[in-house]
């Protein structure tokens, strides 16, 4: 994928020619991987860009020091370790013994596709390739005790990405898309891609004003209000506990708790 | 560099063997690359891991929203993207217009080796391939503005790396190592790897525990005190100056900022 990303210009007609010709399989015979299994590098993670979320998030206590339900005054970014991938499909591991508070995060991924640096918000979806779906999946433990987010976002398994990649001209309009999570079959979060605080450019202009962006990286973009840390008391995931992510136009994933 | 450490049992040998026999050449002819150019993903980093810079930290309202010159209770880790990496002797760009506050952190990066999950305190020295200079040069206004520090930290060649990788077996102590800096030939920084907060086989539990580390993973552990916003008030670097870091055993890199 990362190579058809790269030369998409050659590959876009390549799969176009060559896909009709191809024998089907039921999607039920295959498993599905991650759309890019091994990032290039960390995927780049946006907290704190839904408005409801940044209140849920506030309250809960857990964004420590800070405890603010105040809006972000610029996009708060950190990364996620390309471990973390995993398939659409996939368990996702509890890690007990590390963490007790495992908790989903339902986002849109952003896929880059040409890359460069000081890219601006008018230049900024050519340089999209596409979209997918991303949980960022979080230990709340350790995301609090670290204050530094990386290793609560981290573990191994904790980033279900898929069931597809799809290319942005398959996409009319990727801020009518509407973000959907379910725990156990109960719904838990909705929201159209609309209400990002920071928007898919200016997304890509902050984070390429000083970082070159290289095709294949993936930018997840926030979740909605709608996490187990949401509640009072919060409603952390245990094992057995099956989390799916629905995306408009980017098909479904669903991982059990290992 | 890679695929040596991956295979290093194979590798060590044959580079033995082989090396007595390359003609030399002076340093002064080579452009010395970072010994990791690209690496896998990125470096994993520490925050606040040396007393007296945890104190000049907090005394400098930087470490928003926290400051708070009380000692982590777990190490703060953080990553920079690959694409920050630059040579021992490159120039540092400055990127005027993204940031404006340009500062250096000379540090002990270790090299993982064999990779794994949940490396216990014990075995940590036996997945540590060896050791390099890290410059985790910062632009201190993005690191507060967007809380999350992986904007700061991740600029491109703000992560100069080298002279050189020393393998584990050429270091008797790692404790014992000396990590010094110097802006414009005055002394800045100073400290013993062994004053770090937490330890080299504390780091590696930690980040394992749940991540799978892999041969080539960067770790770099954290700087002493006499970091530009150490001063009251701050000394910023400004294009021209020169920061050279040096550690015990490790060579000195020295780079420009542009």
């Amino acid at each position: 994928m990362l190579e058809v990303i790269e030369d998409w210009a050659e590959w876009e007609l390549v799969l176009a020619e060559r896909t009709p010709k191809l024998s089907a399989r039921p999607l039920e015979s295959v498993r599905l991987l991650a759309p890019i299994p091994v990032p290039r590098r960390n995927l780049f993670c946006v907290g704190k860009n839904y408005r409801e979320h940044v209140a849920e998030f506030g309250r809960s206590g857990y964004d420590q020091p800070d405890r603010s339900e105040e809006l972000p005054e610029y996009p708060v970014v950190f990364s996620k370790a390309t471990t973390s991938v995993t398939g659409p499909f996939d368990d996702i591991l509890s890690h007990q013994g590390v963490t007790s508070e495992l908790d989903y995060e339902a986002e849109l991924g952003v896929i880059i596709g040409r890359g460069g640096r000081g890219i601006s918000r008018e230049a900024a979806f050519d340089h999209v390739w596409g979209y997918t779906i991303v949980d960022d999946f979080t230990a709340r433990d350790l995301q609090r005790k670290h204050k530094q987010w990386l290793l609560g976002k981290s573990l191994d398994t904790h980033c279900p990405m898929g069931p597809y990649a799809v290319s942005a001209d398959e996409i009319d309009d990727v801020t009518a898309l509407q973000v959907q999570s379910w725990v156990n079959g109960e719904a838990r979060q909705s929201a159209p891609v609309k209400d990002l605080i920071f928007d898919i450019p200016e997304l890509i202009a902050t984070i390429s004003a000083g970082i070159t962006l290289q095709p294949g990286d993936i930018i997840a973009t926030g979740t909605p209000a709608g996490v187990g840390i949401g509640f009072d008391p919060p409603k952390f995931m245990v094992s057995g506990d099956v989390v799916e992510i629905a995306i408009t136009g980017l098909g479904r994933q669903r991982n059990r708790i290992a």
